[in-house]
């Protein structure tokens, strides 16, 4: 507590009185761009790691990013997205899941959480396509590669969970909506989006208009000699290649592509032409 | 989009490349000490403004911060505390309303939320009581004065709500969690926390340990005089004088004090002592 | 059902005709003082053991006097005690738990009940709280004596229920509420009521103002001296002295005490005075 | 509060002492023969209208004696009615309206009831059979009159709603449960029950076996002749003779006779048979 306190007290010495401006405006009103729907985890800052400034990321959190399908139950999700959509008018929504996600691990052991946490494990009911889908097309992977790919999947079980909401679906309709699926691998610091061209997740670039995306980006050896040394060095302390991105090939061959998956190729270009993002 | 894809790089090459020890750790697990629970608002960001560091705040956001009393809903809020309190073994809650709160507002209008946005009329019935209680006590305020006190009741309330939960009541049986109101005024960057003495919200500074508590900051004026002139100076800039404090004697006088009001005293102090924080 | 026919023939020849008045008085309305929660159980009378007059009482029974939290169910629990407090404003409420309560022998094996008795399965929901809290810190207890816990705190946990209900959070704001925590003892015929000062429960005389109570009282040995000996010969008759009362000691040592306790010490008092029951 | 404490004194030094091996013997268990489902009013004490003694009677009580049907809700009722006939083999349950029930009077402006008592409002649906019944086949009727049709109606639409228990459903099935209409009157301290054979509520000796009814019983004027003159008194003083009783030809023609109040008809006395009462 001391420390939060103290922590205050910094803030308003520091960056408060640095941005006056900045907070004299907030407090007529926020126009958040986008929507980010997280996990609750400590170790997630949505405007640290965006570097978004205060006003800019309208913020859902709860224990593995879930979404339950419009209907399936009466708790905040629903109704803050309603408030985003509706309200605030957001046009983008970034589902992000995160690597060692704790509520993806008891995905994979949920009978043991029935007595234990009942209402982890009933919330969990809400990850069960993921969980089916792995069961099914993923038993050979084991531990940290099957948790990866648990987490990668789910982020794409939310998105087909969030388009069943009514003011999504009508702003979809419209291609007024932007939904986008991220992973933010904890030990590199880095986003990994699902791009629907290349059929996995990759480097955000691929998130950008064709004008600006660089082709060379999907080729990971090629990104490791393109990045800045700093960040290079790190890559080679930090990690073991293969981890470097839950890669297409690897992952998601074609074959295994699903009609949501294709449709999000169209719907992903479509929609980012149509609000310019 | 771009900006935010911008974002990530910079966030990749500052913030990141000087932290590595950090993610390196995290990756391994998180330990939070706080469960920091409030409103997915945009213009909040609860590691900008208590300075706290990734790993630190595990995070529950939703429209107006509300938990619903246990067995009312099926969404995350419950699952997401189970988790924080039974598998992080978390012992300090903050719940943490601010103001101009979208969602408090549309407390004051709430027929007309329900067709327009009926998931968020729905989800405003977990603060029922706290509309209740301001219509029965607090119908002669209006506007912005109203805004506030349902602003400050409601985090009382939702308080309420979160000791229905097992892990909760069993936790604040042994005097094994700690419990804390707080709200955050935009416009001055401050908290105010909700302080049983003073009956009351006042700076959190109440918040510490006796033997840290100058007594004199309960009376907003001394406050002002007592701060450390950065602070005191922006006081002056920002607020008006009866914006400093959701003062008790405005907002709470003794006569009106609630049962829960007193009760929050001796828990505050009570269970503060019982964890050493 | 002839002995109960003849009962009703037995009452308007007895009871009625000495009573004419009284009856003819409640024919236009009732006014209650007291809101009394208790158990289904046959074994339990409110107007006989408190020998309360007809038209004193109104009185919700169900199997374990569990009262859901706010929005948890839509049964009679919530809409009964609504009607009481908004249309019968009554300002003091009993939850009367009893010894030997079937209800809480279920929480014992709940499991075992899950396929056998499904909606009492679901329905000792509302006490999981109690069951948790029982299950983390009193495990080492058995038998008759686990069962006198868990009847006991959960008592405690239905008014912490009972807490989330808008009218009801509305009243103990302004202390016009007072809600008493009770369990009848079949084998003495005593009702013995939580006493926030002794940390346990008591006899009953706990609940007078002040100037009323015995100190001495709190203590059992004490009492058994103190008592007229009407009762005090009974209780050497049908009682071990160890049962004489859930004694705080025994139960509730000091360092266990929990922050709803110490609580409740401050309400009790504090809205016996400003209702002046 | 003062007073039901020194009631509780005098039940123990006066019933208690008296009584005390009922209480050593009720100690060790319950083996009630009725279920009695009847309203939170304060103006009924089943146990005193009945004159049955503790252990007799297992109470349901809540705001306008209402049972929803099975499914429909997940309060109380479903499981204390399980708890009442599986766990305790009750084989008899008295379901028991009264005059001037206010739940009855509620259910006659419904729509005033929404924003004020919102869950009283809600809980009325589980009567609406009732009002619709009422609505289309006594719209002629008004006031007094009205209410007492809606409160007689009311009681079979509560058994209907009981029937669809699982649980009772079996019993049912086999003969081993009856179930009895029964309609408190506050100002003549009478019980009406329900008779099929008579197609309307009569004095409840209907209830016995043929072998002991007395078929004048159901001449008015000759009841009144052969009551105590102290009761007969009051018939006269505080009553209409056409109120005694809520005659089947005024109130339920032949023609209006429900396939389920035919089905009573048989099933009443064969289970009446089957269980000896």
């Amino acid at each position: 507590m001391k420390k939060l306190i103290r922590g205050l007290r910094e803030f308003k010495a520091s960056y408060f009185s640095t941005h006056q401006q900045l907070f004299e405006q907030l407090s007529h009103g926020q126009k958040p761009r986008v929507l980010f729907i997280t996990c609750s985890d400590s170790r997630i800052d949505p405007n640290l790691m965006t570097q978004a400034q205060l006003g800019e990321l309208f913020v859902i959190r709860n224990a593995g990013n879930i979404i339950p399908p419009f209907g399936a139950t009466n708790g905040g999700e629903g109704a803050t997205i309603e408030y985003a959509i509706q309200a605030l008018d957001i046009q983008q929504i970034i589902v992000c899941g995160h690597s060692h996600c704790g509520a993806m691990k008891g995905l994979m052991k949920l009978d043991s959480l029935r007595s234990e946490m009942p209402l982890v494990h009933d919330w969990l009911k809400y990850a069960e396509a993921t969980r089916r889908l792995v069961l099914d097309h993923y038993s050979h992977y084991e531990g940290e590669e099957l948790l990866e790919i648990i987490i990668a999947e789910n982020v794409l079980t939310q998105i087909e969970n969030l388009r069943t909401y009514p003011v999504i679906r009508s702003k979809l309709y419209r291609g007024q909506l932007s939904i986008y699926a991220w992973i933010y691998q904890i030990e590199t610091g880095e986003i990994l989006a699902y791009d629907a061209n290349d059929h996995g997740y990759v480097l955000p670039q691929s998130q950008l208009p064709p004008s600006e995306i660089d082709n060379t980006l999907f080729d990971p050896p090629a990104i490791r000699n393109r990045e800045t040394p700093a960040i290079k060095t790190q890559q080679q302390e930090f990690q073991q290649p293969e981890e470097f991105t839950i890669s297409a090939s690897q992952r998601f061959p074609m074959t295994l592509l699903s009609p949501e998956q294709m449709d999000r190729i169209y719907r992903g270009s479509a929609s980012k032409k149509s609000n310019g993002s």
